[in-house]
């Protein structure tokens, strides 16, 4: 199944896809729908029900709207470390973002002169459906509500005022999530999904979430020992090669760029940059 | 005025302290309460109400029980940080925690065998009253609601695990916070207040507030000009020297511990260490 959060005349609405278009599901958002437990039975019945929207002329807003955590984790396309000459890491390297960081999957993203160093990074998400703690990897897997894709956009000179990250990566509205949450049955990205970051048409990171040290269930798995996750929460799981800062010379986002995130299997998050000093 | 969050036969209740005990509040809770622009004045208006529990059979609860954000900074006591011969930091150095990492004042604090090295953090910490973006240091200090006590409790093995401090500081329940929110008309800590931490009765920090670096208000000023603060936001203002891997030989907590944390004109939070291997 692939789901959705939609502005339907200004209100917010989960729904599912199906081919005939976008069929409308009783809750606010897709959150909501993960909350209730049942939530994939309640999907697959409405397949059959009237059409909301069609696809073309949806909507999208971030496909989680409210999560109480975005949990991110650095370092982690083995292809990528390896290239750097680093060892691969034997536990995640983990960071935070808000449900204030969240955006919209084609939202204009608007930023203010605060931050001079405004870079790309093209991340697999992952979704929580079921509440865990100290879980296994085994467990994990089935609390996995599906995959989607994100932006961790992150303001590299925030990033450096510190030791630690999070100022850089939590600005309001940074992060696109979307446009449609694939439930497992539909997408495995240890099989292998292409991932790609194109800024005015030109791919800047190419990778395959085949190569990722920690994968979801294990990331879902390892947050569990310290905190509870529960549906709905989110957590992006790094990013490929291929960043401004790692440009000669580095290179970052200007007013007017065209940013293209995509994953195969799931479709694309498309931004207009909107830098206004 | 002195806010607090308590335990009313099972149901969770804001209230005003005053001298013939604490008085309720129409909230489930002292955000909630911070929700309403007007709650000052309904918290006043309340002081000469009927006494809901006497000030020593009060149950309290985390002062704030839900926040949105809860966000800390490191490194910001001018006189540990000289004494540990670095230079005063331009820009405060920011990580996170949950509403799921708070626990009651009170509250015996239960560990399983995941960490080795439990550390105690005496902090200060501010509770926002007031939305804000973008906001001036002086525009700051009307959101400030007031003041608490918490202990940013931390797993160092964790911690540094990874170049980013955030898993060693998220652990469920790790962070006692309350048991009072005193409004700024009664406590000033940029005026300089004792803030102490003890374990089974031995001092093991000491310092003052009025040393802090980055105090409340342009704390509060800095984390708004990337993200948006909401009332009953918490932030963590820093711990002074003392901590336990700063001991010769390092010191960490064990089952039995008694933790109490103290600051001058708030009251104290004691915490019962309990660690099941």
């Amino acid at each position: 199944m692939r789901l959705a959060t939609l502005d339907i005349e200004g209100r917010s609405q989960a729904a599912v896809e199906t081919s005939r278009g976008f069929v409308g599901l009783p809750f606010s958002n897709v959150g909501d729908l993960l909350r209730v437990p049942r939530w994939r039975e309640i999907a697959e019945q409405n397949l059959s029900g009237d059409v909301l929207v069609s696809i073309s002329e949806a909507t999208y807003l971030a496909v989680v709207t409210e999560p109480r955590k975005v949990i991110c984790c650095g370092l982690n396309y083995r292809d990528h470390i390896l290239e750097t000459g680093r060892d691969l890491p034997s536990f995640p390297t983990l960071f935070t973002k808000y449900a204030d960081s969240l955006a919209a999957p084609f939202a204009e993203l608007s930023f203010g002169s605060e931050s001079n160093e405004i870079d790309w990074e093209a991340e697999l998400a992952v979704v929580v459906g079921a509440e865990v703690k100290n879980c296994s990897p085994e467990q994990a897997v089935s609390a996995i509500a599906g995959y989607t894709i994100s932006n961790d956009i992150s303001m590299r000179d925030w990033q450096r005022r510190t030791l630690q990250w999070f100022q850089g990566k939590a600005f309001d509205t940074s992060t696109p999530l979307g446009p449609v949450l694939v439930t497992p049955d539909e997408c495995d990205p240890k099989a292998g999904l292409v991932i790609t970051c194109h800024v005015n048409g030109e791919e800047m990171q190419h990778g395959n979430t085949s190569t990722l040290v920690f994968d979801s269930a294990a990331l879902i798995s390892y947050i569990s020992r310290f905190t509870t996750l529960r549906p709905g929460d989110v957590i992006l799981t790094g990013t490929p090669g291929g960043v401004g800062m790692a440009q000669t010379p580095p290179k970052f986002l200007r007013d007017g760029d065209v940013l293209v995130t995509s994953i195969e299997g799931i479709g694309e998050l498309r931004n207009l940059i909107s830098i206004h000093n």
